[in-house]
């Protein structure tokens, strides 16, 4: 084990499965052994991983057999099949999808916000939605100084939280677009090019989108605090990476934007840009690839006495998953929580 | 006069003056004469209307003698040198600039909303900014149903609110992303294409832009509600035409979604839009090119007891503009009132 942990990847093939083998290489997270799992289809692919080639395995009960650490980016319903099993091998799973992520037994976790939420897990640690992960991380320190009473959020979400073949989808289409053809959307409701598109994942009797409760429930979950009021708007727009999202929030205390910024300049996982005479704010273009979400055009509110308006952008693929998925990762092995507890009944059987 | 009006269009080879042409032809707007006024450079183009050749001429004072009626849509500095001009000609002026929209002596007017306010002219009415006349149209009915008392918006702008200029750049500029070659803003604050840009008109010292501003300001003239609290970020989005708006509402009276989507269906200028599971609701796409306000998305607010969230689309060139401005002339028709009343001052002197 001082050599490392045994780890597999859980989803190897898609888009966060790349943001995971690149995330665990950059941040040199102790790999002792590394398992790429996929479907039967993506089995035999070869991937690199710290300049060695790795084989995709297909996924069977077998393969989380002396495992210490699951990353599953797999869909809901893989995590669900498959998790159990990982956990009752003796993993811990850190999953990225929302099927465990509002269970009480499971952590819902974003590293800055609620470290010590992990040392409560029972072998499945949750990765929040994309949006509320880049949401909360801004959130979080302005709760915890100033008490949000209400925050109200609408997203600018882009191609690839579908995944690869959103990104595939927006780019081809965008090609047919400009050479006069017909955009057959398939995995957008609509064709996406040059449109915007105020649905994102299934619509719910309430008139929100599971999308639109998830940064909802996530977000009270991840902060603590039930009673806290939100409300979202979630639009997918024509861009390849990166969430930005338009935040007003109401607090229960005095706030300027000179504080905030102040509070959020100090915060890990934040990038203060926030010089609009310049030029300087959150941009899409800019926040892809990079790890910090950015905040800015932070000013006073003009409907809350106490409050305030913002922007922020983060790349939904790195802290919206993988990198934050890691950061779980390392928080566990920070807090001597690696290991599924003994004593502990098992969540997931 | 039987015959219909002299008309003239200042800046009509820009974006919002090719819609002027298409929308006073379609409507049947009583035109006698029609003068197609531009800047220098511009002077000669020959532009159709009702079948017809028009040359454009350059602006100058003996361009508006012996006019009815002028519609302007040259920006706020041409608006300001020639709209007086034209008054003091006997000309009654709707301005699509910023140029007069907040000066107490010009009535601001969304037809559907305040048309009433046409009767006190000087000469000049004002037409909206596009992003505020698209709101206000939605807004009015369910401010005099329940009763606004804090309103937020977040904005999905076109590239073609830059005009004609903004289209191209963003055409262009998508065309060189997709070749791999760099993409130089020239009209907006950074490249567009895949993009979104937080960031509409110049900063203010309070944080808000103009653009924001602007709606803020005129949605409080518009609905004669001078107290009523309106927050608004405005964003640029990769779109050729129509601004999208998430909007929440906070009311004083008790609100469902299912009474405003009532009231909104018998309001002139909307089309209610709201079969989500069908995938029906409000989208850049459907709206370009339509002369209503879409709006959809409907659901009772999770952070206010009384309040809706809801989506809107507008073609912001068409009643964002050209066709709010003919719908002013209209009413000043229907009203008697495309006269320079007798009696009063000049407002713009």
């Amino acid at each position: 084990m001082s050599q490392g942990y045994r780890v597999a990847i859980l989803g190897a093939t898609g888009a966060v499965g790349a943001e995971l083998l690149a995330v665990l290489e950059q941040r040199r997270f102790p790999v002792a052994e590394l398992r790429l799992l996929a479907s039967e289809r993506s089995a035999g692919r070869q991937l690199s991983f710290a300049g060695t080639p790795h084989t995709v395995q297909a996924v069977t009960p077998e393969a989380f057999q002396g495992l210490d650490l699951v990353l599953a980016s797999a869909g809901a319903s893989l995590s669900k099949t498959w998790a159990p099993q990982a956990v009752a091998a003796g993993a811990v799973v850190i999953d990225n999808s929302s099927a465990f992520r509002l269970d009480l037994q499971v952590p819902l976790v974003v590293p800055e916000v609620n470290p010590e939420a992990v040392d409560q897990h029972h072998g499945v640690i949750a990765n929040p939605n994309c949006t509320t992960a880049i949401l909360v991380t801004a959130l979080a320190p302005l709760h915890r100084a100033f008490i949000a009473q209400r925050v109200i959020v609408s997203t600018y979400q882009s191609a690839s939280g579908a995944g690869a073949r959103g990104m595939d989808e927006l780019l081809v289409g965008t090609r047919q677009w400009l050479a006069g053809e017909t955009v057959v959307p398939h995995t957008f409701a609509h064709p996406l090019p040059f449109n915007v598109i105020p649905h994102i994942d299934t619509f719910q009797s309430n008139g929100y989108t599971r999308e639109e409760m998830k940064v909802v429930l996530e977000t009270r979950k991840i902060l603590g605090d039930s009673a806290l009021k939100l409300s979202c708007t979630a639009v997918r727009v024509p861009t390849l990476r990166v969430h930005s999202e338009a935040v007003t929030v109401e607090f229960g205390r005095p706030v300027t934007p000179e504080a905030a910024r102040q509070i959020l300049a100090e915060t890990p996982g934040i990038e203060v840009i926030d010089d609009p005479a310049a030029g300087r704010y959150p941009l899409p273009l800019h926040a892809t690839g990079r790890y910090p979400v950015e905040v800015g055009r932070l000013r006073a509110s003009l409907v809350f006495e106490h409050g305030l308006d913002f922007f922020i952008a983060g790349d939904q693929l790195l802290k919206g998953a993988a990198l934050n998925a890691v950061q779980i990762a390392e928080t566990l092995i920070d807090r001597q929580a690696l290991v599924r507890p003994a004593g502990r009944a098992p969540a997931l059987t």
